[in-house]
């Protein structure tokens, strides 16, 4: 299937399904069999190789706290084997997160990823948030610790 | 000047000059005249448009708390007009910044940076860093706050 344009239309198509409707279904038209998390400082999963059915598990549990979110997709830089998208994600905090009770607040974080694709299957990625952003502003308004 | 595959030759030579090795004069020889930090989160000239003295005095005040600083680039993917580089960083904490003292510690650190070219000159970039786990060494060893 079809080199780096076609890849951007397929990871356009993916990121609105799955990440953010939240399809979990949609995985199996997107998602290689092994799918390998070769570096994501932060993400629960980072360094994993997952099968589908892990895959669904990661994207219900990291939806479950932030269930509006969305990815903005600011630009797509690709080549054959490899898409890199950069992004702005903005997301309601309804959910508990280890140490941070749901707070009800907008959160926004900005982030790229280099996502891995054969044939048209995404087999990977490669990726880095802005987690201290979001960690400054989930402390807002906690009483200050040092 | 050259298109794409020109473009990441001219990058390592930056990287290699610039930040590696600290050669301050070389900026005139990569750097537009006005560079734009698009989107830099946690670094103190995010959102400026510098010129080259601008650019040097930036260069200068971040290398100094980590003069043997490395960038060894791990992946690069162009189109005209941009090139993204994902690296891997690595220094010795060598001077003070702001709440933490020289610790004399390795750091390590990852990211992912848009670079906009034009004619073969960088005119900005739009960057995301690894920050919170750079802050997680940092922290170590301190007398925890919480």
């Amino acid at each position: 299937m079809g080199g780096p344009s076609s890849d951007k239309t397929r990871l356009v198509r993916f990121i609105d399904a799955v990440w953010n409707t939240g399809d979990v279904a949609a995985v199996d038209h997107y998602i290689a069999d092994a799918y390998t998390l070769h570096h994501d400082p932060g993400d629960p999963w980072d360094g994993q190789v997952l099968d589908r059915a892990a895959y669904k598990d990661r994207l219900r549990r990291s939806r479950a706290p932030f269930p509006d979110q969305r990815f903005a997709i600011r630009d797509l830089v690709a080549e054959p084997g490899r898409v890199v998208m950069t992004w702005q994600w903005t997301a309601t905090h309804r959910g508990d997160l280890p140490g941070f009770p749901a707070t009800g607040r907008t959160i926004r974080m900005s982030g790229a990823t280099v996502y891995y694709v054969d044939d048209g299957w995404f087999t990977g990625h490669w990726q880095i948030a802005d987690r201290l952003g979001v960690y400054g502003q989930l402390r807002q308004g906690r009483v200050p610790d040092s």
